[in-house]
């Protein structure tokens, strides 16, 4: 499969959102399992995005959608938190560890295309979480470019036309099936990297028969490719 | 000086364009002095990028204009091309080679700070730009994210607002005078690199007394910063 250029999703995909923000619930002093709270946490972001999407809530950055998803989780658990403490857990999300094989698999891959980030998160967070990690992209691609996010079939259109190229010549690469539904939907070529740690141990396996290419790591990718 | 985030521009600053597109001409089967070429085609960009910004002339990205410019200098000279060899003229702007300094500079201070372009070129462009000399940013800020071509202010308060920083947080880094008295203007702070090669030896050695700081290379900027 030729592909001109790499766009990957980023929260999951190559950034393990998980344990970093577990941890920093941890340090938050909340009673309670960590590790749940991230899950909480997280999973109110799919729902506050379709309302950006859909106009009933009017545009916020990743930091402004975490404030808005912790509040909103602090007050169905009946809990308070500092205000600066509740900074400090926003904050957790710029500074997350790439998972293993990332930061080695996107310096393979960037010798075959161009590789970029494609990602919710807006480009100050990007720029945080690839110099945190260590990692090399040509150009970081934003929902904040495109002014809508996943799955808006805009986000995908955006990369292409930045880069002078065809949907077709574009691969996504993320872990979320409804991701790369949606970029396939948009014209784009698709490969699923399976993330079974995303959720934690036990995390449903995911498949994607539809998809170009079904990695286990980016490592495998650029053998593929 | 403190400062969160260094914005590049690009031609003349960071890449030696003169050398590249004098080799394109000396290629290109024209008649004459390819550097004299080279000027003449770089001498009609400023003026047609106001046009732009003034709202004369729709947008366009470089490409488009370069072609317009290259049209533009043939006529003037009753000399023609074809279609092809304009369209190798108008590609050579995407492989010039970096001043000697520049990736290691960039190195050097990508350590201390976020360093990114800020550039009129537009994003393919410059990924093409930074892969052809190995130059590593932490993202790419170009007029085409802006919707408005330099001096216009907006141009240079788009990398402060997608950075969330201050735009006296943002040192432009250029070798070009107007553009940094644009900068101060809009409120970011400014170093002067002086490229006394950019239109070959002999050329105006640059000053500019307001700006932060005056260097000869990105190296020097490193120690001072």
């Amino acid at each position: 499969m030729v592909a001109r250029a790499l766009v990957f999703d980023v929260f999951g995909t190559l950034v393990d959102w998980r344990t970093g923000i577990a941890e920093a619930f941890g340090a938050s002093g909340l009673p309670g399992d960590p590790e749940e709270f991230a899950d909480d946490w997280r999973g109110r972001l799919v729902p506050i995005l379709g309302e950006v999407n859909d106009g009933s809530r009017p545009w916020g950055d990743f930091d402004e959608l975490h404030h808005a998803t912790l509040d909103d989780l602090l007050t169905d658990r009946n809990t308070d938190l500092s205000a600066r403490r509740r900074a400090n857990l926003v904050a957790a999300w710029h500074r997350l560890d790439p998972w293993p094989d990332v930061r080695e698999g996107l310096q393979r891959l960037r010798a075959k295309s161009v590789v970029a980030t494609l990602s919710n998160g807006h480009i100050a967070l990007l720029v945080d979480l690839a110099r945190h990690g260590d990692l090399r992209f040509d150009c970081l691609f934003s929902a904040e470019l495109a002014g809508a996010y996943k799955p808006d079939r805009e986000i995908y259109l955006t990369p292409a036309r930045l880069l002078r190229i065809q949907p077709a010549e574009l691969l996504l690469v993320a872990s979320h099936p409804w991701d790369l539904a949606a970029a396939r939907r948009a014209g784009l070529r698709t490969a699923l990297v399976d993330r079974p740690l995303e959720y934690g141990r036990g995390s449903e396996p995911r498949t994607d028969r539809a998809a170009d290419e079904s990695v286990g790591d980016l490592l495998e990718l650029a053998e593929r490719l």
